[in-house]
């Protein structure tokens, strides 16, 4: 290995490759479920280094693990514990090389942190959308490679969605210059869309052009309270034909959720009285304030008549708005301080969820009862995060070790029936890889594999996650 | 070629298979550019059936050229001349499978004419915005083999983003069980994608399910007169900063192309004077036809103010708004009535569309003095239709036979220079092949038929097409 690290050495220069000392923060990932060991970390500064670094590595056949902000939650950043695994960082690479706002794109290297993206667009006097709970350290390449979510799926998409073109250093060493600010291009297979979401297997995404959009003249918020989670589906209809795309927002909690942020965070303001489903909604409006509030109270005012809303607060101010989001952004934290959790990032199609809640909320209480079922996410999106808490009295971290994998098998089977996903916008990785080999289409699972022989025959990037 | 073809009757019966007698229909493009000649056209009715074939296929090593509805323009949809490739006819698929209007998805097989798939999600009081000229009589399958473009791009997207999940029959006959309501899923590698727009080269698409949308309150249409390409520009960004995703068209047309439809189809009534630029907007109005006009009113008056805008119309009725479209949709017409043109469906960045006019009229004015540019199309998607028609006076033909490489040369290489694409919608199929070869990164065609040979090492499936 040394000659390989000289060469490195020789090529990146001293800022450019980490060897020994503490490297911890590149070797584990934040939630120390994964601890590994690093035969050394490259940080390359340009395209062409990535591209010096994959063909050192082709020749001298060492398997690399990308990294971005090193924010996954699969383990798919970080090396296994041999020792021999070189992870790339990207975090270097962090330029804004263009800024088109005729063309509505921003085109940025891979480590760029998601908020300075943001930022920058912000600055031209231009949205870029995607915001997820990371973002001041997630970085744009890892938001790629994994194809990340976040709060604003329900208008404007995933990581893919937004994304236009793609520069990317394959295995061998190639720079395939894929940069591009068409909104039409048939040109070819898809090559954009194989390298997202393939968590680092088939290639370095180095930088990438992405969608900016007019920023909203105004945002608005509202909660309200519904008795069932077939009320919030109807509510959801509702919203989208009243208010079109301006509807950017759509979030579910259901009655634990809040109780739980009451209980952990009592210092926060729940505007509703308790009801078994509480819905966010945001409106982002093209015209003004008055217009955005006009739509919602239209929209609640139709929602109360039918019956599928029982209470509903619109925010009165900015401050009021952040308050409403911060509600449903502690949820997570408040689960941290109630201790460890099953944790599922499920999606089902729209229409299936109010009949795979009812059946699993059944089927868990009966498997145990007292269990207590964390239940929120963005119904806009079909995605739930559906987190299973211990009965009170009884230990955690027992709780975990005793029935994670027995409910685990109940929620999937559940989801699996009704055409749903495992791993709606967290990904595979590490975590979820036996479980995919059990799960997928096994047509689909063939075509994978033979796409990443295609493309990676030596399995140097990211070997072990993912396929 | 008894056995095979013996084989396939007994699999697939009477209905299923044609040999012999005319097969024109499904031998030749509907332009007659392409004239070939199949070994037989199997026509399966279920997916079973379509791996049945292409077992047999695999198994006997004949070549398949899928076809839909046979509407594309690149010669990708119909067999060669050498009377050995199998016409794999999908026009007997057109169930549709199931409407879930909470989940606002659509599952249809590929055969379902692009029409009957609108109607059906209008039945269901949703709408499936995919719209372009051909929706009589081409097919699902074939738009997302193609990833289709058309008019609703701009709000709606490509075929591509209209797509939730693909079932797909590879190569060697398995069947890919990827239909899906889901809008976030991270499980794997993006196989619909790749799928979308491979021109049935990597496998056959038999059904999809498909993204709907509430059917918007209310249609309103506009034509404005702008006196410069970099005024157009502007105003799409008024628009979109105004409108947001209630603008669902804008499409440009230049003073040549208004003035072939007046001279071609004098009876169409033009309501404004001939301007340099015309641009035709749509927005989609999700409240009402008065929100829709202020909306609209508004706009036009702050483009006035910015001069940016020298004289606009708004439709007064459905009628007037029809008559509208109609103008622009006339424009290919009035081109085949004038004769043979050399036509280019580009794109680029849409800042970079003004100085690649610019840069091209002059050009080609250089290149023979009286040559007249047909330009027109998509701009809020960067989509041009930049024709290119003889000086008056010389015949079509001959200027075709003598210029058209020079000129494509020219137009292509000038596209090139500005990151654009020379196929924005149609695809390559035969007629682009070579030039694909020439412009696309060498990086990019090295991967894409990497990835042929893994999921069609036989060559089986439209061989001759795209890569």
């Amino acid at each position: 290995m040394s000659g390989f690290l000289g060469a490195l050495r020789e090529r990146l220069g001293e800022p450019g490759l980490l060897v020994g000392g503490d490297l911890a923060a590149y070797e584990n990932d934040w939630r120390k479920r994964y601890v590994g060991r690093a035969l050394a970390v490259a940080r390359p500064a340009s395209t062409g280094e990535v591209a010096t670094v994959m063909r050192l590595c082709h020749e001298h056949r060492v398997a690399v693990v990308p990294q971005g902000g090193n924010t996954g939650l699969v383990g798919g950043s970080t090396p296994d514990d041999s020792g021999r695994q070189l992870v790339l960082s990207l975090t270097r690479m962090k330029r804004i090389r263009e800024i088109d706002v005729a063309n509505a794109s921003l085109t940025a290297e891979a480590g760029c942190v998601l908020a300075d993206v943001q930022a920058a667009a912000a600055g031209a006097g231009m949205l870029f959308p995607l915001s997820l709970a990371a973002e001041g350290s997630c970085t744009l390449g890892g938001n790629l490679a994994t194809n990340a979510g976040g709060t604003q799926v329900l208008r404007y998409g995933n990581a893919r969605e937004l994304c236009l073109g793609l520069e990317v250093v394959t295995a061998t060493g190639e720079v395939w210059q894929g940069l591009s600010g068409l909104r039409k291009d048939n040109t070819g297979y898809d090559l954009r869309d194989l390298f997202i979401g393939s968590e680092g297997t088939l290639g370095i995404i180095t930088a990438a052009t992405m969608k900016l959009y007019p920023v909203p003249k105004e945002k608005l918020t509202a909660l309200a309270a519904c008795g069932k989670l077939h009320d919030t589906v109807a509510l959801l209809g509702l919203a989208r034909e009243r208010a079109g795309d301006a509807l950017t927002g759509f979030e579910v909690m259901n009655r634990a959720s809040l109780a739980l942020v009451a209980r952990e965070l009592p210092q926060l303001v729940q505007p509703l009285a308790p009801a078994e489903w509480t819905v966010l909604l945001e409106l982002s409006d093209a015209e003004s304030a008055e217009h955005a509030r006009g739509v919602f109270e239209g929209l609640l005012e139709a929602a109360f008549e039918r019956g599928a809303v029982t209470d509903a607060a619109i925010a009165q101010n900015l401050e009021q708005a952040k308050a409403f989001w911060h509600l449903r952004e502690s949820i997570p934290l408040a689960q941290a301080q109630a201790g460890l959790n099953i944790k599922h990032d499920i999606s089902l199609p729209v229409s299936a969820i109010p009949g795979f809640v009812a059946e699993m909320d059944t089927a868990l209480s009966t498997y145990m009862p007292g269990i207590e079922v964390i239940d929120f996410g963005h119904l806009g999106d079909g995605n739930l995060h559906y987190n299973v808490q211990a009965p009170r009295g009884v230990a955690p971290a027992e709780f975990l070790a005793a029935h994670e994998a027995a409910i685990n098998e109940r929620v999937y089977d559940a989801v699996q029936r009704r055409g749903g996903s495992i791993s709606a916008e967290h990904g595979i990785g590490r975590l979820k890889r036996e479980e995919l080999q059990q799960r997928k289409d096994p047509t689909a699972l063939a075509l994978m594999r033979s796409i990443k022989r295609a493309l990676d025959p030596l399995d140097l990037l990211n070997p072990g996650r993912l396929v």
